[in-house]
């Protein structure tokens, strides 16, 4: 970490990139496209994995898991699905290895193993769960179904970005059935909202829920419901979707039940996702020049304690100074780390915690003991402060309240104060360039969305839900618009 | 459930696949070999996984993930592990699909598309791992590194059974690096351990901790410890193992250290894992005619309640007079269901909760409640008794300890009277035929163990821990030998 990072503004792309590896998040691996996540990374996404399942589990859902494979003529069977995912298929077409007889000791693929039927790795799973819904349901009384699985996907991709975009990644994908439609749109809508609720309480993330156009919408769903965020060089980020599959998938693999009445029908379908991308948006919306900002609720280390001292027999003082303020922290669930190695100073550790993103870091030395006093400094201000050791424990719980409030408010003003309306082309462009989102009214079509998206780079990124109703005029064609959308350039 | 399990005693085979499907554990999928986790099998999964989770962080490890594919030159890399993979391994050559030019809606595979180095999905990940520990590890400070991966791998097994053998399964993976020999066997040690521990406490399962011989060590170990189990089908079968890999990875992949001398060596290795397989053999230890037979400490629902009633307003008036009872045992953490689904009967009811292994079933009527006591069944047992409902949460909290015991001594005295010491061929031979362990001297070849292997198919399954030294003559070929072995036939 002594190597310092790019900043923001030089160059936000590098410095994302190298933030995420310096700060022991994720990298590359051999694997074109396809990633390691570190410990540390991996523990932020465990926190997020237990928060968000505990919230799938308290709306009624269950966990199961389904094969990683799907035979291809499952996968087709739902052909807008199937068109909208055939080009980044990664595909098993041979089950062995065998010794090459041309170069001793190296192993080649056995011809005489081909599959009869090729196999497509899960970039997503409706095909195959939908299929074996086929078996679970038949009558009103199997309804709802509501399932949820954690698995890793695989989409094929051409550029890839560590969180952003990687060949593989690791998701939540639900997947729910439904007697009717207003149910499956319910769920729909719910599950939007628990996204919502998880990125602005615990990622401190604020978010706007919207619909897709038909263009941006999942292939094969009649809606998609998201969640947008705006990252800090003003680009849009998708952080989930939830989609209405009305009764597509159902008709596709043949899924219908007896209703009370006796009458068979089509089940309805929705299926919601939220993936390691997420640690891309959480590091995008929050960190600084000097590293990681961590929300406290998502911190795999909350408060570290830095103990400075030169003789073995003082950091024996330190601790019994600190004993009674660990354990405050401790009862209270505060994870807490000590960082007592001798093998680095001070100051390449207080350097190395900010880089980690670590709410709240403490010091302590001899005049501290002395005089009954602790160094706390918070990450997301950079405010220095000496507080009295006695009743430390209480102000530090209060503490890391505060600093999760504030690192949600100055992402919600930065998002406010990125957030134009435009009425012509002229001003549309303008706002663009300098970032944010920006609220237009657009004529409803997929061709003049097109067009601007080719003008532009910039996308519709949703219609807001509960959007006012507003007459007003497409700022590219001119024709009337009943109420705007929000546009921006996105990852 | 309605449709009755065939006996353990007529077709065990078909006992255990039956009650597999019935009780909602698992089910076959439309890819060969491939299984899918049903929502109350996958619960049970949840709670192993969660308290090895915390087993692994309790002894120091990190969770992180690493990628599904591998590229085919790292597979190669450490070559006795490589071979002894190749068989079975799933192998991407392809990353698209296009529309099938002959048949309309229809997509195949682009061979434009193929990859210059063909993937191959892990079967197990030492290869992908210690080619990145190479980047993690400089010198003895970076040491010991911990850490374990939950994650899916595939082995393209051609005869499968759920959960006991499968095509794809999940598992956890521990690979840990370390500056001494003596430390990563202190290691690969203390993780056998974890093992027995959660397989005994937790499962009920009682285990023999031993080493594998040469023969049946994991491809690319120096050492394989276990732990092994015995079904009450006579068949022992593996739950556990836990590796040394000596320097063989390290050497493969070039992973040096510098140690606080300033001298460069390879780093010395160990990997450990279980699987879905404990599934299985947690369902086939206990499980009875009628069902499941879940151990308390893993069981998704503990306690049902079934209430019998007639009128509405007599639901009402029960579920008040339990509104005490569920109070305490929801304190308590118990997981509580009360089943008054009003579309079945109670019989039909008591027949579910017994396939399903629910520890324990209350039932309670308008009798009871005017007799404040309620109908206790334990399903271990099957034992019924009346209690006082004043109190009975406490009974309950210890009514669920005993039979977590009781389940646990059954396994124990079963294995115990299941496990035969003999000393001739003869009675070798009669003994695997009754079933269970067989204790038998072994001169301690390869040779004599494939031949005892084509005569009985009968395998080492290890060389117990903390073997009693004892001299005598091997069964086969009446050479000198040490020390007995345990000989089974296993799954």
């Amino acid at each position: 970490m002594a190597k310092g990072l790019p900043t923001r503004k030089d160059d936000y792309s590098a410095w994302y990139n190298e933030l995420v590896k310096q700060a022991d998040l994720a990298e590359h691996s051999a694997v074109r496209g396809c990633m390691i996540i570190k410990p540390y990374g991996f523990a932020i996404w465990e926190k997020m994995q237990r928060i968000l399942d505990d919230k799938f589990k308290e709306t009624g859902h269950s966990n199961a898991y389904f094969p990683l494979f799907v035979p291809k003529s499952l996968f087709e069977a739902e052909e807008k699905n199937a068109e909208g995912f055939a080009k980044e298929c990664a595909i098993v077409t041979h089950y062995r290895l065998k010794n090459d007889p041309n170069k001793e000791g190296k192993l080649m693929v056995d011809p005489e193993a081909k599959l009869e039927e090729e196999l497509i790795v899960r970039p997503t799973s409706e095909a195959v769960i939908w299929n074996t819904y086929k078996g679970w349901i038949q009558s009103y009384r199997d309804l709802p179904l509501l399932i949820n699985q954690w698995a890793n996907v695989v989409r094929w991709e051409m550029r890839t970005r560590l969180f952003l975009r990687t060949s593989e990644f690791l998701w939540q994908e639900g997947h729910t059935a439904h007697a009717t439609k207003q149910e499956a749109i319910d769920e729909t809508e719910q599950m939007v909202k628990v996204y919502a609720d998880f990125a602005e309480n615990h990622m401190a993330l604020p978010v706007v829920q919207g619909l897709k156009t038909e263009s941006e919408r999942f292939a094969g769903a009649e809606e998609t419901y998201c969640i947008e965020a705006l990252m800090q060089d003003g680009k849009a980020l998708q952080a989930g979707t939830s989609h209405f599959l009305g009764q597509n998938f159902a008709k596709a693999f043949d899924v219908k039940f007896a209703a009370k009445d006796n009458k068979l029908d089509y089940v309805w379908g929705t299926s919601w996702g939220v993936s390691t991308r997420l640690m891309g948006a959480l590091i995008m919306a929050h960190s600084d020049d000097e590293g990681l900002v961590l929300p406290p609720k998502l911190a795999p280390i909350q408060v570290v304690i830095v103990p400075i001292y030169k003789k073995e027999e003082d950091l024996e003082q330190i601790k019994t100074a600190l004993a009674p303020l660990t354990k405050v922290l401790k009862a209270a669930n505060i994870s807490l780390k000590l960082d007592d190695r001798d093998s680095f100073r001070p100051g390449f550790k207080f350097a190395e915690w900010e880089l980690k993103g670590v709410p709240v870091r403490l010091a302590i030395g001899m005049r501290d003991v002395e005089n009954g006093t602790i160094e706390v400094a918070r990450r997301d201000t950079k405010e220095k402060m000496s507080w009295q050791l006695e009743g430390a424990g209480e102000n530090i719980k209060q503490l890391l309240e505060d600093i999760q409030q504030n690192i949600y408010d100055k992402a919600l003003t930065f998002r406010t104060s990125n957030t134009t309306e435009v009425n012509t082309w002229e001003e549309f462009e303008k706002a663009l360039d300098a970032g944010g989102f920006v609220s237009a009214h657009w004529d409803g079509t997929a061709e003049t969305e097109e067009q601007i998206q080719d003008k532009t780079k910039a996308t519709i990124r949703c219609v807001p839900l509960n959007n006012p109703q507003e007459n007003g005029t497409c700022i590219l064609t001119g024709k009337p618009s009943k109420e705007r959308v929000l546009f921006a350039r996105a990852y």
